[in-house]
């Protein structure tokens, strides 16, 4: 460990302390009450959503030896920190925008959705970087997503609860841009390693995030709350049911292998969530989990074999295919049901 | 292993999915939207009946040591393909008999409620099938107890939320009988053991199930449901006491085991399922707790020493008497309350 | 191990069954309906203090090697114990002082969080009593924690639900008061070591509590129910980012340490607990939380080099800091804030 390593990691703390002071005192000057008398987003699906980022993605990110069940203490770190940026940065555009404030749970509970996008980044990246690039990355992603959350907003029309679901697409693509400006970890490296322990804690990480998911697309939504619920769940159990299917398919010995199904079985809840509250009938809903379970599954042997050497893309864990490629066949869907 | 063996696990996932089809192609048909300005059930309520499917009973049959973690993700397949199958079934019922549909989230409780039927079956039969043999039960059972659930409502005259409450029962007592189809492992088969650390992750889904199960008692019942609440929960409280008491009785040194509480723990919620929002008394409900408690612990002796042998009954996760007996004696209650 | 003791541990069975059957004869003396038509606690809010206290704790507990995942049961047996006492004794005030009855879901809730007492105060005597003095001291406990609530109620007009804030204070001092009578354990025995792992099981604990503390702190409240919600959560957001720091400021390679982390990660939920509903603006809840982890981490370093030898006081898991001193600085920001 040299000399400048150890004046580095010396200053993480303080980096995150003048983060903090920072906060606490914008929060001075920015934060106003919104009507609290009626609060759109009831508490109990803030909590869901709020256990899905601190346990879900917790997690998810531990399947990397090296990352254990540390790795759910450092995501928790990033979440605190995210969630207050992404407040912040809220509390801007209302005060220079001059718009009513919303109440103080439903911005909460709009960071916590915002901070996923950047727990997605952090999958990307897993492995490359130190603490202090991680904690940049976090307030620049925030204040990024939040600027194209704002252009969607006003030049394109795009609803307030539909902007949020970009996270995921947002959260795989950033991260892979950030992800190619390292370089990669030598494949001997232990850090790039799993472990089938750490795979099968990871996949603690996706049953979590799997249960949780139908709050996480309903929690934004105005009406057809529950439209978006049952849809959600429909799209999601058919994508396990597809992923379980898939990776009996692809296993020499017809076995059930858990790192497929970690990467599939989220993909209907992903591709579904623009278009949720649009769905009719759930085996609308269904055949779109069906297609984002398939595409998750070809994408992540395409990716593997082909594209990502070519590309000089290195994406730890995997997120491309797990977040990106159903985020944007949802997309799509959103797409041909407005057509 | 056999080229027969193997031709035939090449086929699970062409089964599964050819499943998963007809299940799409029914939902086409079928699925039509209820009155869903107004749920009966909360979604907090359908949250907690959901975790306690994947996580509860996920951890809960991860006893057996060759079943780990592993064991979560195959009780997630059978929950997915038994809440859409049940979904079906359902609506094919209100289809034929004309009566109004029920709110989407309202059905896709009820079919959660209804698959805790099927994974107490998996539970008799774990370790004796391979995944065809449970998909295929899943199916089956699913629609047998649907099937019974119609013919207490109609001939019987049971209300609804009372019905969905034979779920142990049914799922007990199914899960014996198609248990003693099979022959039963060889004792050295290692198969059938279970370690410490596997003992230790099932108590744990054990303690899921005991938080969740007052949501699962109450999530269903149409009035009353603060008593169904807290009946349920004083009933478990008893119940977790006199496991505690009987374990430490029964072991030489005066420690508690693990074994006895994971089965006894429960017995006080299963009990009082039939009777909770009949109950005006509290007491009432902590006396069948213990009264379960009890039964459960008695039985568990009775049956491992003398019946089971005798009957030829191989139960691997003991849902005997860690769920049809306090079933029973719950029915026997109502009966009592009724006369 | 002598025939004393032998004698001693088959008694522990049969006290706790005196006590459940003390209990169930008191219910039926006591236990009346209150207005069970409109609840002032919603059942989610109750369900998450219920996880809090079985889960959180549960795993917060088992930080010490001999106390694995088995502590967690335990702690079921004391909350259990200790609900059915604070629910009866609470009963008993009712009657007495001729009050009309609140509803009973109310009264299980404040039961839980009266019990958070006892298993804070559990920390501190960990590893040094028997099961039966761990029962003993849970039945005494909640009646002095009882009585010390109605003083401050009748005497001092603390309104209820903040009285329910002082259970960390009380906890704490309670549990270090009945520790100063057992002697410490020697340092070399093995029942007071802890491993990496159960550190690790210990910060999931953690977790557990961080994600539920807003639910714990607001779920009591009258009005203002959002206020303290947001509040917690940003005084939480603090104090994890302020222990996360400290964490790497005093360890020699500038790494998290969980030990650390695990201590002063809640110090903000704990202080804002009094003045939670009274706060205006979330930057004072955020400074609460930054010294509340500075005081905590700085405690912590205090104590176990100073202090403790000193007052010859033994605290197995450091409810001292974790809980005492950010209780201490709440209490006297209340006192500020009503000045």
């Amino acid at each position: 460990m040299s000399s400048n390593y150890r004046n580095f990691r010396n200053n993480v703390p303080w980096l995150i302390l003048f983060l903090e002071a920072v906060f606490i005192v914008l929060f001075y000057f920015l934060f106003s009450h919104g009507d609290e008398s009626r609060s759109m987003v009831s508490y109990a699906a803030f909590q869901d959503v709020n256990h899905m980022v601190i346990f879900g993605f917790g997690f998810f990110l531990t399947f990397l030896r090296r990352y254990g069940f540390s790795s759910t203490g450092f995501n928790l770190l990033i979440v605190v920190l995210g969630v207050q940026c992404s407040v912040l940065i809220e509390d801007l555009f209302y005060f220079l925008l001059e718009i009513p404030y919303e109440d103080g749970l439903k911005r909460i509970t709009k960071a916590a959705v915002s901070i996923t996008a950047v727990v997605i980044s952090t999958g990307a990246v897993l492995g490359k970087t130190n603490p202090v690039q991680l904690i940049l990355m976090t307030v620049v992603e925030i204040i990024v997503f939040h600027m194209s959350r704002w252009i969607n907003s006003m030049y394109l029309q795009v609803p307030d609860d539909i902007g949020m679901m970009h996270v995921h697409l947002f959260g795989a693509y950033f991260g892979l841009a950030v992800s190619s400006c390292f370089s990669e970890p030598s494949p001997r490296s232990e850090k790039n390693a799993s472990t089938p322990k750490s795979a099968l804690l990871s996949m603690l990480g996706t049953l979590f995030l799997w249960v949780f998911w139908p709050s996480f697309n309903s929690v934004l939504s105005v009406d057809n709350r529950w439209k978006v619920t049952y849809n959600t769940y429909f799209a999601l159990a058919v994508s396990a049911v597809t992923a379980f299917t898939f990776s009996a398919m692809t296993t020499k010995d017809g076995k059930f292998r858990m790192a497929h199904i970690h990467s599939a079985v989220l993909a209907g809840g992903v591709a579904v969530g623009y278009t949720a509250n649009r769905i009719r009938y759930p085996w609308i809903a269904m055949i779109l989990g069906l297609l984002a379970s398939v595409i998750t599954v070809l994408g992540s042997y395409c990716l593997q074999r082909c594209l990502n050497p070519a590309l000089k893309i290195h994406d730890s864990s995997g997120v491309h295919f797990t977040f990106g490629f159903p985020a944007v066949l949802g997309a799509l869907a959103q797409v041909v049901l407005l057509v």
